[in-house]
């Protein structure tokens, strides 16, 4: 299969500001295995980049060696195709950051669209209106949080929000990883099933 | 919201027969985060059980224990959610004791499903089939393989096939996690997204 044309979209994975099971604001630990799948869902979507947002050096250096580990060193030679996944990854301190990096690569501001699980006040942009767009050659910047979900302030701070995935009921507790995995599928994958 | 009619859908999550990166025949290791995260998926889309099937006692053991923690002990405390979910989970020897419940539980034998990443030589069923299947009140087991994949004894074994997930290009290695929230997604998710 043939690469199909490079779309303009980037995700980034916060781990501040988000809050716990209280709604209070925290900064989460970076999880393994969120950075393998959904840096292997991107790679398999054709994403751009995945940010992996925190503000704390020491988890910066620890997910620094991870990368290295799989690019680099002894995971390079086990499973080149997880290197091949996490080289999209690139840590930052906050979002700012990442707008300004994702601004620059494409020449323009992306739109930025959070994430969330429960409805929230902001502007819902249905997925296949987010996928005609992305087709039409615009550029996205989707956001998720970790722990409980981002803060109000990030998605208050975006252009608007996905809706969020229900199932058959009134359950909707995905991890990130799933929820991600659903949405890139949403955005970006076949039409036709 | 209300609970939508019972669907008769369920999964299993297979760990022997299953194969290593050089196709040869193994068994692997419960994963933890394969168990939330699947099992929270499927109740998210109204799944009926996620039969988890390995040979080994200590297996077996390791994850009645995790099950009581989130089912009885600090965890149902601590997340209810995670409980409402991980009770989907059925521990069994193999497939053929995944079978007898399934069979047993809707009075009928299941359309067996496998999933892989690489087409195979087997009947593939496109999702938009399986959809309308299950929407008509027909039986689906859906198998997951664990490690690099199901064994081809256990696709042969079975019905059919769901086309593997491909996305914008080549790579098609993902977690078999974000796999399953996809196929749930595209099975029983809402068509106008």
């Amino acid at each position: 299969m043939q690469e199909a044309e490079k779309v303009k979209i980037d995700l980034a994975l916060i781990h501040y500001p988000v809050v716990n099971k209280n709604q209070e604001i925290i900064g989460s630990a970076v999880t393994n295995l969120d950075l393998h799948d959904i840096s292997r869902a991107a790679r398999t979507y054709g994403v751009d980049s995945l940010y992996v947002v925190t503000p704390y050096s020491d988890q910066q250096e620890l997910f620094q060696e991870l990368l290295d580990h799989w690019l680099k060193g002894g995971g390079a030679e086990y499973n080149a195709m997880r290197g091949e996944a996490l080289s999209l990854v690139h840590i930052c301190d906050d979002l700012d950051q990442v707008l300004a990096e994702v601004t620059e690569k494409w020449q323009r501001k992306p739109t930025v669209l959070a994430t969330c699980a429960r409805e929230k006040h902001s502007v819902m942009w249905p997925y296949r209106l987010v996928r005609q767009k992305i087709t039409g050659g615009e550029c996205f910047l989707i956001l998720f949080g970790t722990a409980w979900g981002l803060a109000q302030e990030v998605i208050a701070a975006g252009d608007g929000i996905l809706p969020p995935i229900t199932g058959s009921g009134n359950y909707n507790h995905l991890s990130v990883r799933s929820a991600a995995a659903i949405i890139l599928d949403r955005l970006l994958g076949p039409r036709e099933i």
